[in-house]
Order: structure tokens, then sequence, then C-alpha cells
């Protein structure tokens, strides 16, 4: 996962963009900005009611407003066609406008709706989330630390099932190598990857009291405040301000700084002024051993401990492409003002993939296994046209070049199967392909699984053709070259072009950097190197991408000499182009939160009861054993069951409190456990499913092994509700 | 897991048992002082041979020397008896002096040889392990960070299997309420923990260089030097630096300045003088948010992550004790100087358990299940009388109060389970009691699981009754009362004690800390109070331990009144125990390899083969498959077989390579890989034990039930032996 170094200066490209996906154009499915968390850009908050919304009514008034429009808009046509009167026709055409005005009025009313929907929908689930432990604040007592949280007994069930999962599907079944590298990371090694120099935010300072603020947060919440809530404002002005709100993540510290000053924009607590924007780098720093003088940081993200490994790696996996490394652990990122929950946090935890491959051959093995899966993908053209996310086939979208490749396309549909099984829905998750001016220089294609949640679509898997940078840089700081050979069965006679850079121009001209220059030329590819040669030629002089330098230099026809000669080649030697699925697994967790929600009324339809329709995978919880009423037989048999589940590997738990069954029921759907076992016999029990309610009764011999079929994934509910007589309820019954 | 409190004094205990446990005192079983790596002790080194050392003829040669001592013995006793001539006698005498310098002398030779044994077995194991990548140096390609250490694929599966098996060891099965907290910690936290004032290392400078030591280190190889090397030194030096070394954790840093100034120690690289020795923190320092004014620390344990969060906890249990949370995450150390490798690092995972429990009730209700466990026990006196550990039934070690109550017997027993069936050899485990001095003061009692390897005994786990200290540090720094309550089902009429502070007494007594004092009166327990009140009668003043202030302070008779009183009461409010076992996971990890790794001839004799006998429960990867030769028909029932084993969740390897299949044995046999399965027809195939060689021949539908049967612990090899034929080598040989 990976930081963008910001792109300067700010790209037409999203400027219009901007115009196409301002969030005004479309009411109920907006499209947004980019949203990009692991690239640090602002989250945006969706205009969508979230399920369960009560403005059905609003709906269905805005829908009949509509037709009536359209039918008078027809009537005013008819009448125009028919050469009626004109005040007949003036008539007509102000009761049209009559009625587009409160058709306005009724969509600020549902925007509104949706807000207020989505808001308590939200604060519904963080309080249930909160008082049942699933997480909460850390350090509570002492007042807690912002963007720092526990997760409780649930949401740490939840968390492991998440990630025992995530090993299964990826690390066994592709036979990843996992590996487990310190958090702690000496600077040499983030200063080689970019971390030290560019992983930074624009902040500003509260002038009298030293207060810290993200610059770009400030200009935001000034923008919006403004278009939400100044009805002066002319049209101009909020043109210009939408416009601000587009190009937000491009602007430079002294941009950001003109503007805040532009709009006299001061400190939110206390209206001082605002220092000028200086970029804050978002590393937790350390020291090192007890000198002081090895300079740490808390690593901001798992993937350079893979880079750093990559020899070994690949000797460990027979000096054979491709293979992908993997790695599960904490990351580290100081924000400066950490935001929304368990989205942007200050310490979360990462899984990452780094699949290495030969740059000439992206294909993969599997690629028709998952060819014919098909999801809402949302490619760079359409987004730029201002379409929606469309259900395409991946192999589809791989066969006509809209993914670069198959292995990048193959991993889109894992990312896809993984997140699906765990219960995030699939008409609320979306692969949106980078725009070209949020891709780093280096990268080949780019595709961010996006999640719809009350925060809007929060990105949650990031998925990367990177090239060959990570590689090239560590080989570079380091001077251990991490390239991998194919070496040829018997030598081949090729025509190659053969570079030799001039060192002696070479120097003259680029002093301290000859060497970068030097290597650069050296290691161009044939493509590369044919084009130089005819501009060279041509031209007599060619602009050249030096990746170490991260800029463009001018090399000279004395420079270097490129000629074609026979050559005998025994083997080829290349630095891997490495894919990245990136999984913040924090986000993906409160996204599954947010999509298991909902909420039923009670029996007696006196209360609204919460419920997470977690599938038994991933419930914290797998089963709770409830003796119907306090007895000791009863009592046995929940032990003798309990003790069959715990051998079979089930977590449960048994509640022999006195409380009406209905009760207890209510207590576990609150923590999405999907199934509870109620003894109400001394031989056989009913098991209860918690979204349907149904009930089964079962021999309490066989309880644990009907639940482990069930939870395991080998077979579902309706293939249990076949083998066993669903129960009438009587005696055990709901609230 | 836990620093200890400096305790000084140095105690006359630890004097009077270094000279019972000093390493020369037993030549082949020496005992050690008290090894405790949590508690930042040095390691020792033990003496101990290793497995397949090749020492026997030097032991033969002892014993025979011993035997034939023994005879002249009883021959110069004979001589006396029978009143020979004085020139016989002295014969005799000087002749068993000879022998007895001949004994001294093989002593020394085993020493040594053991000792080169030790080295080189640990060489051996450590040159397998990197080269295999179960663990390697971090940032390698940037020469590394001493005490950073990677996992590589073989390592980093042990880890996971091992912490799996953690989970259902004790969280599964003891429904024990995990979290999952951040690393980064604000001050504050540590601060009421203690250790920002207490987490340190005594350290010295080398007053040109500015190169750190760890000032005790330097002391003790100085004595171990001189000891071992220097033989002109008279034998009441050497009782000194004995002396010294048995009281090296006791000393202040001014004792140790002193010491280091007598013996003029110096900077071991350059000679240098060094600095006088003064704490240095063992806490990586950071900040946390961008002000800078927000101190934190990478937390040295997860402990306190539970107890800050107490109050949650134990309403997510229903108010109800006992109950037991537990968690697995990263902690650090800042190490001054890392040594031994994975053993002592500056970053490594813990697991811990917080069990808390009614201080007045300890016992356990599954007690009985382990209580006839038995294994090595090392309890406080034998460790002062010299004896050795010895094998003790857990239920009896509680019974006779060894082990200060029941629920820390039953975490002991339950430790052992977890260890031994890991894979840990139960000969070269045993739980040592902590001395007296060792302890904190609150402490109740204190047991290591320590487990021998080539560097000693090692401590591995620890298992603490810490009373009420933890909850009772984090109520007073944060006001927040972590308190327990017992809710009577009716009123009791009891009669108490009923304790009234006289506050004006107390201010002018204790100024500041009247508060704290007047707290600490309130809730003494019925015992002390009446035992406070006969004193103040019969002295007119007391001690009176003050648990927030660490120290005793003066009450006198006029500061508090105590008298007895008839009250109805509701409740009982007051502070859980909590009893800690708390898991060095890597310590266990690096032990485990060492028992479980081993040499074996090949099958030509020409080479000694490397093997981790693993079991499956840990084995980084449970089955390889092996096309027997290169055929398009073996290949496709080797991707058969592979599927199956992904479906039903094992991790497996295909080798595909044409080498010899001794050979591929070879190479997963140092995996410590159980099963192989070879491909030598295209129905059924083999399966080899790893350990017996033992093969069987199975139809390739079967073999991933077999191999999942054997995995998961319900069956063990030797059962399905039974149901399968045994396989007589031939076309599928070993080399």
């Amino acid at each position: 996962m990976h930081w963008l170094p910001t792109s300067s200066p700010p790209s037409l490209v999203r400027q219009l963009v901007s115009a196409l996906i301002s969030p005004s154009s479309s009411l109920l499915r907006p499209l947004h900005p980019p949203v990009s968390l692991l690239s640090r850009r602002p989250l945006t908050a969706s205009t969508l009611p979230m399920p369960d919304g009560d403005d059905s009514l609003l709906r269905k008034a805005l829908a009949d407003k509509l037709a009536t429009i359209q039918a008078q808009a027809n009537a005013v046509r008819q009448l125009k066609a028919s050469g009626a009167p004109k005040s007949d026709i003036d008539a007509a055409v102000q009761s049209l406008n009559a009625l587009k005005l409160d058709k306005a009025s009724l969509e600020t009313q549902l925007l509104q709706s949706a807000t207020n929907n989505r808001d308590a929908f939200r604060q519904a689930l963080v309080n249930t989330l909160e008082r049942r432990l699933f997480y909460m604040p850390s350090f509570k007592i002492y007042r807690g630390v912002a963007g720092l949280y526990d997760y409780g007994p649930p949401g740490c069930a939840v968390k492991s099932n998440v990630l025992a999962f995530w090993r299964q599907h990826f690390v066994l079944e592709e036979n990843m190598l996992e590996v487990d590298c310190p958090c702690v990371t000496p600077e040499i090694v983030l200063k080689a990857s970019g971390h030290v120099e560019k992983f930074t935010d624009l902040m500003v300072k509260d002038e009298k009291t030293g207060t810290c603020y993200r610059a770009d947060h400030l200009l935001k919440d000034y923008c919006k405040d403004k278009l939400e809530k100044d009805l002066t404002i002319t049209a101009e002005k909020a043109a210009e301000l939408k416009h601000v709100l587009a190009l937000l993540d491009d602007l430079s510290a002294e941009e950001l700084g003109a503007k805040i000053k532009e709009y006299g924009i001061t400190a939110p607590d206390t209206k001082n002024h605002l220092s000028d924007p200086y970029p804050f780098n978002l590393m937790f720093q350390t020291s090192i051993g007890p000198s002081g003088l090895t300079p740490g940081y808390m690593r901001p993200e798992t993937a350079q401990g893979i880079f750093v490994n990559f020899k070994d790696l690949y000797y460990y996996n027979g000096n054979k492409l491709p293979f992908a490394a993997a790695q599960i652990g904490q990351a580290f990122r100081n924000e400066i003002s950490p935001r929304q929950g368990l989205l942007r946090v200050r310490e979360f935890t990462l899984a990452e993939i780094e699949h290495f491959v030969d740059p000439q051959d992206k294909s993969h093995p599997k690629f028709s296994e998952i060819a014919s899966l098909e999801f809402l993908m949302f490619p760079r053209e359409g987004q730029m046209s201002g379409q929606s996310a469309e259900r395409v086939q991946i192999g589809e979208a791989v066969a006509k070049g809209i993914v670069n490749n198959e292995t990048l396309g193959y991993f889109i549909g894992r990312v896809y199967l993984f997140l699906t099984r765990l219960g995030i829905d699939k008409e609320r998750l979306r692969f949106r392909q980078h725009l070209a001016n949020e891709m780093a220089h280096y990268a080949a294609d780019c595709w961010d699984a996006e999640i719809e949640c009350s925060y809007g679509w929060i990105e949650c898997v990031g998925i990367a053709d990177r090239s060959a940078y990570d590689l090239c840089a560590h080989s570079d700081k380091s001077g251990v070259a991490l390239v991998a050979q194919e070496k040829y069965s018997e030598p081949r006679e090729v025509e190659k072009l053969v570079i030799a850079p001039v060192k002696k121009e070479l120097g003259l001209a680029f002093k301290g950097n000859q060497k970068m220059v030097t290597e650069a030329l050296e290691v161009m590819d044939e493509k590369v190197a044919l084009q130089m040669k005819a501009d060279l030629e041509s031209k007599g002089e060619v602009e050249f991408y030096i990746c170490c330098l991260g800029k463009n230099v001018t090399v000279k026809k004395s420079m270097v000499s490129i000629s074609k000669e026979k050559k005998k080649e025994h083997q080829r030697v290349f630095t891997p182009s490495v894919i990245e699925p990136s999984f913040g697994i924090g986000r993906i967790i409160y996204c599954l939160f947010e999509h298991a929600f909902y909420t039923r009324p009670s029996k007696a339809g006196d209360e609204q009861l919460n419920v997470f329709r977690f599938p038994p995978l991933v419930a914290p919880i797998k089963c709770t054993v409830f003796p119907l009423v306090q007895n000791q037989q009863y009592e046995e048999v929940a032990k003798f069951i309990s003790k069959s589940l715990t051998a079979a590997g089930i977590s449960h738990k048994i509640d022999i409190t006195g409380t009406s069954i209905g009760k207890r029921y209510a207590r576990t759907d609150e923590l999405g456990v999907p199934f509870a076992v109620t003894v109400d016999s001394r031989s056989s029990v009913t098991i209860r499913e918690r979204d349907s309610k149904d009930q089964i009764r079962v021999n309490m011999e066989n309880v644990a092994a009907v639940v482990k079929e069930v939870t395991d994934g080998q077979s579902t509910w309706d293939d249990i509700l076949k083998a066993y007589p669903l129960h009438s309820s009587g005696s055990v019954d709901e609230e």
C-alpha cells in the first residue's frame, strides 16, 4: 500500500472530471471525486440513503411529481402543436414551471432526509458496536487518544476470522510465501522507499495556540459550508468553490496557503490566524538502540519488509517466477486529525501481497477460473465521461485491455470473491480504476476495491501493478541487485542493441548523478533504446526519465552509442514487476459491520431489535447454548453440548441466566451469532437460525456436527433444513 | 508480562542461594542463577551437552575414574584401619590425590566438550534455520539492525500455527475475552503502570566514542573471563568474583559503577574510560499527533491494554467474576545490546492472559481436570537448598501450598499441556518458582515455565498472581474505579468495622499524600483493620503499607478511629486479583526449533541430513506432493491431490523438479514437513512419514482425508498404519 506523490501542476483532466462528477450532478447516486484513502485523499460522504431508511413517501411523491411534469410537458407540446391561444400556452407553461419548483423542493427534502437517515443509521450502528464492545476508543479511562481503537471480544473475533480466511483464500490457495517482519524500521529503508521525503500531509498551525490542522481539511470544510449554508453566494462563486473542492488533492502548499489567505480562513476553535501550510511527515518516529544516533520509524505499510527480502524469497522459491509473498501486520500513520472512526486511524492492520512477475509475461495460469465473474467496474473512461460503474465480466475487461493484464485481473477477481464471501454486499462493491493523475508515474495500472458505506465509497483494497519501481529503488540504495534471471536451456544468438554510455560526457553533464544516468541507460529495454536511437539520430538529443532520480534528464547524441550486434546470450537478467493487492483490514471490517447491520421489530412490536447478519465464516461466536429454564438437568445437557462444541473447535457461549429466551435471542442476534441452541428437553434440542428465525429439532449428540457442517461452509442452512424437520415454534418462543 | 522493580539492598537470600547454585557446583546438570528474561535478567549458558553429542568416551572415562577413586579411597581406609605402615598409607593417599587430579582434568575436558557440542549443535541448527528462511536478520540488504528478525515462510507458518493453537487451547477452551489494542500507547498509561519510571537497564558510555554498553553485561563478562581464563587469581579473588556474579541483578547504579572502577573495566572495543552507569529506559519513545506535545511509547507488553479496559470487560461478562481476557500482539523493548538470536530481541510477539478473580476465592472449577498432571517443578525451597527440579503432581503442589492457589495451579497445568503438545520435550521443561527477592512486593506467587536449550534454562512463560496491583494503579491514576461488586441476594446484617479516618490529623501528617493514605485506610480489609485497631491500642502507632505510594507510613492513634458496628450491607465492593500467564512466543518457537532438530545419516552414509520433528500441529507445511518422475500423467494426479488438499485446508507444496526422490524427501525433512505423498502410479500413491520413514499406499481420492485426519489430531500415524498396508520400499526409495 503506497502513498502517491502529489502530481503538480493541477491537471486539466481533474478539472474536467470535477465538472462531470460534482456532488450535485446526480441526486440519488452521485459520483464522487475519487476517494482514495490509502493514497491519503479525503473521504467524501455519500448521499445515498442507508437501507431501511423511511424516505419512501418522499420518493413516491417525487416519482409522482416527475410523472406529472412529464404529462404537463406533453400537454404544453400539444397546445403548441395545435396552435392553441398564447394565454393557454402561457398558463400551461407557468403550471409546468410551478411543478418543476415543487420537484426541486422535493429533491432537497429527499437529500436532507437521506443525510438524516444516513446519520441515524450510522449512529444506531456505532452505538451498538461500542456498547457490545466490537470496538471502542483506546485508553478510554484516560480520555482516549484520537485515532486509536481497541477491538473488544466480538470485534477481535471478527478480525481474527477475517484474517484466518484471508490466509486460507490467498496464502494457502495460491501457495504464497508469508513473512512476518518487524514494525520498527530503520530510516535507510524508508528513505529508499521515498517515505521519509514524501509521506506527508500539509499542515497549518494556529499561530497563538499551536494547535495543528490539516490544511486541505480546513479549505474543504470552508468550501462545503459556504456551498451548503450561504444562500447569498453568486453562481460564479459557487462554481469557483466547487472547482477548489475538485482540485483539493492537487494543490501545492503555496496554492493551499493562498486560498486560505484569500478566503480568510482562521483556526476553527479560536479564530486565530493560521501559519502557512507546511509538510508534516506522517510516520511515527523513534530511535533504535541507546545511542540516539539511529533514527527509525514505525512502518507505514508492510510492503517494504517483503521488497528488502526479495532475493532470499526468490531463492526460496527455487529462483523461479512468478511467486507471491504476503504479510499481515500492524502499520502506523501519525494522522494530523484522525476522523471517521475505524476508517482513518493512527494504527491499523494491513494484509499485503507482493506478486512478482516477469514484466514480459503477466499471464496467469488460473485466470480462467475467475474470468467469468461479473461485478461492478468503474474504468477510467467511465469516470471521465460521467457514467456510473457497470457490471462487467472480468475476462472481458482484460480481453479488451481495460484491465492491464491477466495477473492484475486475476487478483481483482480473487478480491471480489474474498470480500463477498465475507459478507460485503456485491451491489455496494465496485472496482474503480485510478485516473491517470492519481497513479504514480511508474504504475502500469491500478484499481481500488471500493465499498459503499455511510461515509460514501471507501477504498478498502488497492490492487496496483507497480512495475519494477520498488525493487529498483532498493537495489539502488542498498547496492544489492534485486533481480531475476531467466536461464536459457542453450545459449541464444540474439541481435541485440548494445548500449554503450560515454562516461566522460555523462560525467561532465550530470556530475554526481552520472552513475544513475549511466545505469538507467544500460538497463533500458529494447523498445525504449530503439526509440532513443532513432530520436538521437533525428534530433540530436532526447528527454529521458530516470526512475531513481524521479525526473527527466536531457541525453545528447555524444553521451551514448546504441548499436545492433549479434551476441550469444545464456540468460536474461531483469527486475521483476510487482503486482500488489493491499488490504486495509479495519476498513473492510467496518464496511462489513455496516452491510451486516439491520433492525427488526420485536415480537411485541414495541421496539426495534438490532441484528448483524454475519455469515458463519466471520461471526464472532458461532453458536449460543441456552437452557430454556434454570434447571439442573437442562444445564447438564447444555454443558454436554458445550463440551462437544469445544472439541469441534466451535466458538460458543452458554447463557444460563433466567432471562426470557426471547431476550437471550435478541442479545445474541446483536452479536451476529448465527445459531442458538435451546435446551428444552433431556435428549433433543432446538437450533434456531438468526435471520430466518427457523428452528429445527436435533438430537443433542448431533448438535456439534450440524453446527460445524454449516459454519465450516460444507452445508448451507437450506441443506440442513432438508435433513431436519422444521420445529413449529411453541414452547420456545421469540420475544 | 512485567518488569520487576529492583529490590535493594542486595538480599542475603540471594547471597546464600548464589553459593548453592553457582555454576561450578554440579558438572552435568548445573543449577543456574535464576534466569528471568521477562524480568530482564541476563541469560546464562547451560553446560548441558546437547543431544547427539559425542562425549560418550569422556563420560565413560570419568565414570571409570570415579570408580577407581572409590576403590582407592576404600583401600586407604582399609590401610588406616589395619594399622598399615605410614609410608604405605602415604603412598596410597598420594595415589588417591593423583586420581582426583585426573578426575578434575576429565571434568574440565567434559565441560569443554559439552560447550563445544552445544556450540556445534547451535551452529548447525541456526545455519539450517537461516538457510531455509525460518528466520533471518531483518533489513539484511542494509546490513540489518541488531535485535530485529524476520520470520520467513516456514517460520511464519510455525508462528501462525502456534498462535492458532494458543487461541484454541486458551481463548476458546476457557471462553476468554480476547481483545486487540494498539501498540502506540500514551505516556499516562505507562506512567501509571510504572514503566516510565522503572522500565530501565543501567548503561555506561564510552567516554570518547559515545558507544553504549549494558553495565551489568560488562561486569559479568569481566568476572566470567577472569574466572575462566586467569589462572593466577587467588581463591579469595575467585570467591569474590563469583559473589559479584550472583549479586549482579541486585546491584544499584552506584554499586555497579564502583565495581567497574575498582576492576578497571574499560570499553571493550576501544579500551577508553567509561561513564558512570545511568538508567536507560527500554521503551521506544515517539510522539502522538502533529503537535509534538503528546509523548507516547511503543508498548513494552500487551497487558496494560487489558487492565485499562477492565470496567468494560467486566460489564461485557455480565458483571461476573472470574473471567479472563487475552491478547496477542507485538511488544517492543529497545534493548541496549540485543543478544542470543530470537531470545532477546527489540520487537516480539506476546500472548498474555489476565484472569480476574475474587481475592477471597481463587478456586478453579476445572482444576480437577489437570490435578493429576505430573511434571518437573522447582519450588523456592528446592532452589534454596540446592536440590534439582523434581516431578510433582500439580494437584499435590496446590494441596501442600507449594503453589499458592488453584487458579494459579490450573494455569500451570494448562501451560504444561500447551507447551508439550507443541512439541517441547517434557524432560527439558520445568516450572520454577520465583525466589522471594525476585518477586514484586505485591505478587502473591509467581512461577516461570523454563525450557532448556543450548543457552540454558530460558524463561518462556511467566505465570504470576499479581494480586490487585495493576487495577489499583490504574484506578488511582485515572480516577475510574476498576472494581467488582458482589451483590447480596438480600441485605446482610453484618458486624462491621467502621473505619473513620481523621482527615485533619492525616492532612497535617501526610500533606499531599493525605488522600491516598485516607483511601488506603478506608479500603483495608477486615483482618488488617482489626490488627491495626489492636496495634494502635497497644502501641499508639503502626506502620502501614500504602499500595499506591509503594511504601510504609506511620499511622498514629489520633489519625483513625476503628470501631465495630452493626450494619446492613447490600453488596461487597473489591478490587479483583489478577493471575497473569504471559507467553514469549518467539522464545517458545526458538526452543521448539532446538527440541525438534536432529540429524541422521543419508542412505549412502556420506552426509548428515537435518530433520525437524515438528508435530503435525505446528509443522509449517503439512504435506508435500512429488510425482516420482517428470511425466504428464503423474503431474495430473499430483494436481488432483493438491486441489483436494487445498479444499481440505491443508498447507502443502508440490515439487515437480526432476530431482531424485530421496533429495526431495531430504529437502522437506529439513522443513519439518511430516508427510510426503509420492505419485508413482495413476491411481494409488505412497504416503511417507518423516521420522519413521514408513510408507503406506493410499488411493489418490483418499489422500486428503488421511492427511487431514492425522494433522488435525483425530488420529495418530499409528492409527493410520492399522488401516493401510505398509508399503515395502522399492520403487520409491530414500537416498
